[in-house]
């Protein structure tokens, strides 16, 4: 059954400062909820969305119609359940899917574009911390987020501290390393190649899709393991028997992230991609305290759940063991686990019943 | 001290029948020669290089005036001692530094383009082996290559066992895996999608550099090691003390690729990209014969030494046993070593002393 879905747009009351020192007027926030918050708003629970996934956590996207990013996992009787919990995921700021992003109108009624300023992870959560305000839900009974998610996660039991009593970060790190910030490099110089850019002024005209998409599929091998790859696609060509000797999509594999790249333009903003990218590139959780990360820790008394995924080698599970002993030098109270998964990255979007079953345990 | 090199390009004097079922008529191999072949013409080396590399092995590039690109390793008295070894290395055909590629004149004294032939592996053998033919070398004494300068040599073991009494593999495969293939495939897609690639007819106008940039760039991130990034460069700021919140290259290891990717286009042609990467894509020197490996080396009497390194995530250790298993199962003479360095598949090209030692003793 699906859960009891409410689309919202809210515009933020007050101007919202960001890490760059520039303030964000007007600030919308477009979100979806699912479930009911009971009387004394304790039992709400923010989901954070990851670098190209939006607030459609368990309800249908409206471009693609498919179901929701995590619908296997959020909904009535689910592991996160919905029946229980009033369950709130916003889109980030600087995407696309209705919060204020690149592509939103500035103060002149023209898009932002590239005059849009340069966001942080910290800067995300600020505003769905604004949002919560004017919702007038003090503490979260827990925040979730993989991937970028747990980066705000993360962000938020450090800088928000009082903000929630529980916190799950499944699939992330503390900071991007060198090859992460060379991945995302890569791509954004695929987008800004594209002629069809222009320095981000496209809006109107043709979209930069050739870039973006080669950014996707450049992002979305990180996503998967090696071994995944191979039991899912291996050498195998598609529809034919033999290699044509030109240069079509031969094999499986190449046909697969063609379809991912093309797919990938039809729902996203090229330049949302540029900030985001940017955002977590940006993202260095010590660095934002001083240079310890326990110290980012020092005032949170929630309880921590740290998940890692042992084929993800994007954010590997050496990235989870940093968080948890900067998590133990602050005194946190933590659970860790490095599940078995063969999808890497993408395994904690998948049905891995390990993960519900921490999950769970978690949210008791 | 420099070897004595020399300089040359030869047209064959046979036509060329490559795996696709056509042939090449008229092919050009331009190739670097260092030391002499001595009077029974018993102490060459074929040196076959990598994807991006050329026949400048120990000789200054002529675009770029950068030594050789193994010159620590070729020369006089060096591990591959030009005193008293003939040092062969050609141009592969696809390339672009000399040998018939796609930027080549077809019949019609256009260039090629997307015209010119899908090549396989081992095609690029074949075309070295009648480069021997003509130069009357019957048994070379070793041929050495890494990467996919090692597919070659494996590829000549296979396919002309007679042809070489030593075979040295290093940081290779005997198959392209679904994750190398994709690499390649966004590699091709970002050049493609460059408007000035205009289906490979760019001779005489603006070549798609922003393209070929890009696609260097990302392969460039697989050459290197997680490890060897973070130590390289780490979360360090370029030339700067604090981030600039915009999307100039902030961090050092952006500037560097970046660096990678414009420096490269002035030296590869981006069809040749195309081409020698589809031949490294079409690589499975198993299915070639018959689909066990250990049938491809079936006819050798060479002895094989194979050589992997711990950091290498692009032709990890594990495709380095998969071929001395196969070369056990032939009853091949086969030595194998993997060796400790931080540099992930680049270690080849770079100061490994246990590389050197490994080398020297195999050559004795």
């Amino acid at each position: 059954m699906a859960p009891a879905v409410a689309s919202n747009c809210v515009t933020l009351m007050n101007d919202l400062p960001l890490d760059s020192g520039q303030v964000l007027s007007g600030v919308e926030i477009a979100f979806e909820t699912y479930g009911e918050l009971n009387a004394d708003k304790s039992n709400a629970v923010l989901i954070f969305h990851a670098l190209t996934m939006d607030q459609y956590v368990a309800s249908p996207h409206p471009i693609t119609g498919k179901p929701g990013w995590w619908v296997d996992s959020v909904g009535p009787g689910k592991v996160i359940d919905t029946d229980r919990f009033h369950v709130i995921c916003a889109n980030v700021i600087g995407s696309c899917m209705g919060s204020t992003g690149p592509a939103s109108p500035a103060s002149d009624g023209q898009p932002y574009g590239m005059r849009f300023p340069v966001i942080t992870i910290r800067d995300m959560v600020r505003a769905q911390i604004a949002l919560l305000d004017q919702m007038e839900i003090g503490q979260l009974y827990c925040v979730i987020g993989g991937s970028m998610g747990g980066m705000q996660a993360l962000s938020l039991a450090a800088n928000f501290p009082e903000r929630t009593a529980r916190v799950l970060a499944i699939a992330t790190t503390a900071r991007h390393s060198a090859q992460n910030i060379a991945f995302h490099e890569v791509g954004r110089q695929a987008i800004m190649a594209d002629p069809n850019w222009r320095e981000g002024d496209y809006y109107g005209e043709e979209p930069p899709a050739a870039g973006l998409a080669v950014a996707r599929m450049a992002a979305h091998i990180t996503y998967l393991s090696e071994e995944g790859l191979t039991e899912k696609f291996g050498r195998r060509l598609q529809d034919r028997d033999a290699k044509s000797f030109g240069f079509d999509a031969d094999f499986q594999v190449e046909s697969y992230l063609r379809y991912q790249g093309s797919g990938f333009t039809q729902r996203f903003d090229a330049n949302s991609y540029l900030y985001i990218t940017r955002a977590m590139d940006y993202f260095d959780l010590a660095e934002e305290h001083g240079g310890r990360l326990a110290d980012a820790f020092a005032n949170s008394k929630a309880r921590f759940c740290v998940i890692s995924f042992d084929s993800d080698w994007l954010y590997p599970t050496a990235e989870s063991r940093h968080i948890v002993h900067a998590l133990n030098a602050a005194g946190a109270a933590v659970s860790f686990v490095e599940l078995s998964a063969p999808h890497g990255h993408d395994s904690f979007l998948l049905d891995v019943p390990a993960q519900d079953r921490v999950i769970k345990g978690f949210l008791e």
